[in-house]
């Protein structure tokens, strides 16, 4: 992409009404405009990042056997009456009323929508277990929302619903999507731990959110520092297994969100207990026959009985992944992008636009990066060397490489990495092999 | 994907309230199921497709130079009272109010939005011209929603922006989007004929109608028999160029809605006027500055002086575009995928699982079709052969390849294409050869 026909409004100013560095860093760096309180515009910048997010997520999922579908956002009344959470709710419902007069709301999750499509489709124990997903837009009525997409009315969730026949099964879907949703964060570049949590307006009896370390972060934790050092990338997971091992080795250690914390327990640690602010990124939850029983989501068992279906649902939260991964990953200058969610792989600067040999050589390096599938936002435009370094460190991309008069009378490029600063001077060659995908 | 594990809900029965083909076969297809009137949600199979119409319809749009982003699908009523149609809009637009008794309203379509995005993004003529879009559910509180997703009250839709310094660059882009639209649907097999139209709400003088004729449309038109055989996909489109002998090619003759229509003109056909139904798929709008004037939506000229931008706005129903190509592609039996939006390329059926020939050459052919890049759903379900033949005739692959005990006695399977119904008997690397990507 061409920076002067790329629309991307970048601000010289931090926008006064951003306390946090991601939300700055997103306005700042024209990734979003707010629409109303708590509701966003994604700008093409900030939207290429959250398509990257939610495509890992969307990996992760199917790998762990799940399956994509699509609920609506706008869901009926009534099946939330069946399970009694339409009065239960409360304010951060947001209730509509349609033109016959029909109450209607904005789904702020899916636990009775996927559960009705569930009973009017299966029957037979037979077709089960059954993992379903979707990524749709939510709305929560937040009554102060702030911090920019991290907590906003309108959001982006995954979210997935598992149905099985017994309870054993039910848990064993639970520890699949445990061990994805450690994967899923740990591509992002994030270091997420889980930790026993309050299951709140889900239900259920078994719950963990998994948290990202953050000053920033609203949720009070404590967990035990060996998860740290936890890597959930090193080994690879057969899902058709049990898993139970590595359900034990991130859960043997203490971990709690405040609503979970026990002082007592927690003492043991010693030194080992670090107590800090969060950011959940996900929330998991067995909840058993909730909405099965009062829907009546049963099949035919294997010996023709009805059986009710035991279930969990898992929630990871997309567009504040994008905020919770600014807030790991940035500096003074701006935002630190990890190449795999980055907008744009190689940010490339024409130092001398109109200068022949520097031209010439720009359109090379732009046209060979691309032939290979990587993805460049070209600086082309006729500006100062200093605002084009500076819009560059702003926005974050893992790569700049820069063509100026003096490198290429010797036919070299300056390649420098965003997140060490490394900066070398080498052949265009050598650049493109670098960094080809 | 094996059939087994797939979340398919096929039904055997013609559901009653479906009137239409597309709307009976995308509910015994399992591809989708109603949530509430007007109000579906998108089953697995059905995702796919609509996630391979709103694919081709981004390629589409990016190919002639414009750019994604994504705008909430909550909007204040704040920008559509500056823009005077907050009032106008009437009861199609469903109005919510937040818990602080903030007025708000889904979006039908989003002209305010991308203006008040636009005005306060963009100062000079520098930075035009600009072609902004986006893919997002939308909602219209249909008084009578039916025909499943073709007139339902979600729906996705894919609206584009142009923003230019003068009418002349304006018509340009609507150009543009007009080709762009042309082989758009004639990727996904649609033979979408541009008609006059009335610009309705949306505003402003000159507006088309992208219509696929189908005798269960909802439109009434009127074009020249000639326009039956244009090919749009034939020649390469310089999207830098004018575009106005496209454009010419295409409208000079005959092509009207009924609000458009005028008989006196059409008598001049003769024989050659086609008086039909169409389903209406893409509707585009030049309307010059009946956003940007009241909204002030004004950069710097090139002499400094301020200038109002020039619009206009183009909508692909993309969800409807699901029901469209199945009322083009249908037959007694089911669905007729083109293969550029198909579920899955190829149907495996395994005639007699647990032969253990039959089960290893299936096995075979699966891993090695998906091996090389092919979608392949498997029908491993221990059913019966007439079963499994109705059910993938139903869902409508374009390919089906049978493995049964007879042919791979003599290392052959059975290919059959769904659209000729031509049927081979063919060595199993035959089979992967012709059907590899």
């Amino acid at each position: 992409m061409r920076r002067s026909r790329f629309f991307l409004p970048t601000l010289k100013e931090v926008p006064a009404e951003a306390q946090i560095a991601s939300h700055q860093l997103m306005l700042r760096a024209g990734m979003i405009r707010q629409a109303a309180a708590g509701i966003y515009s994604w700008l093409p910048l900030g939207f290429r990042v959250l398509k990257n997010v939610e495509q890992i997520v969307r990996e992760e999922q199917d790998a762990a056997g799940g399956q994509e579908l699509l609920m609506p956002t706008i869901q009926s009344a009534e099946l939330w009456r069946e399970s009694g959470r339409y009065d239960d709710y409360g304010r951060e419902m947001l209730r509509i009323t349609d033109r016959h007069g029909r109450e209607m709301l904005f789904g702020p999750t899916n636990e009775e929508l996927i559960t009705d499509i569930f009973r009017a489709s299966v029957k037979s124990y037979r077709d089960l277990p059954k993992l379903l997903y979707h990524i749709q837009w939510k709305f929560r009525d937040e009554i102060r929302p702030r911090f920019g997409v991290m907590r906003g009315r309108e959001f982006l969730m995954k979210d997935s619903y598992s149905f099985d026949l017994d309870e054993a099964g039910a848990r064993r879907a639970y520890r699949k999507m445990f061990v994805a949703y450690l994967r899923t964060f740990a591509r992002m570049g994030l270091k997420a731990i889980p930790m026993r949590a309050d299951s709140g307006a889900i239900g259920g009896d078994m719950s963990h959110e998994f948290i990202v370390l953050a000053e920033t972060g609203e949720s009070d934790v404590y967990c035990h520092n060996d998860f740290l050092s936890f890597d959930p990338l090193s080994t690879a997971i057969d899902y058709d297994g049990d898993l139970e091992p590595e359900l034990a080795r991130w859960t043997s250690l203490y971990a709690a969100t405040d609503e979970k914390h026990d002082a007592e327990e927690a003492k043991k640690l010693g030194n080992a207990l670090v107590h800090a602010r969060g950011i959940e990124v996900g929330h998991i939850f067995y909840f058993g026959s909730k909405y099965s029983e009062p829907m009546n989501a049963v099949v035919a068992g294997p010996d023709d009985k009805p059986v009710t279906v035991v279930m969990g649902s898992y929630g990871i939260g997309v567009s504040r992944l994008v905020g919770a991964i600014i807030e790991a990953y940035h500096d003074p200058l701006g935002i630190i992008w990890p190449e795999s969610v980055a907008p744009f792989k190689v940010g490339l600067i024409n130092l001398r636009v109109g200068d022949e040999a520097c031209d010439r050589a720009s359109e090379d390096v732009y046209g060979k990066l691309r032939a290979t599938g990587v993805e460049v936002l070209y600086d082309d435009r006729d500006e100062r060397a200093g605002i084009k370094f500076a819009d560059m460190d702003l926005i974050g991309l893992p790569w700049r490489v820069t063509v100026g008069p003096r490198g290429i009378a010797k036919g070299a490029v300056e390649v420098k990495q965003r997140s060490s600063g490394a900066v070398e001077e080498i052949s265009i060659e050598s650049a493109l092999s670098r960094l080809a995908v």
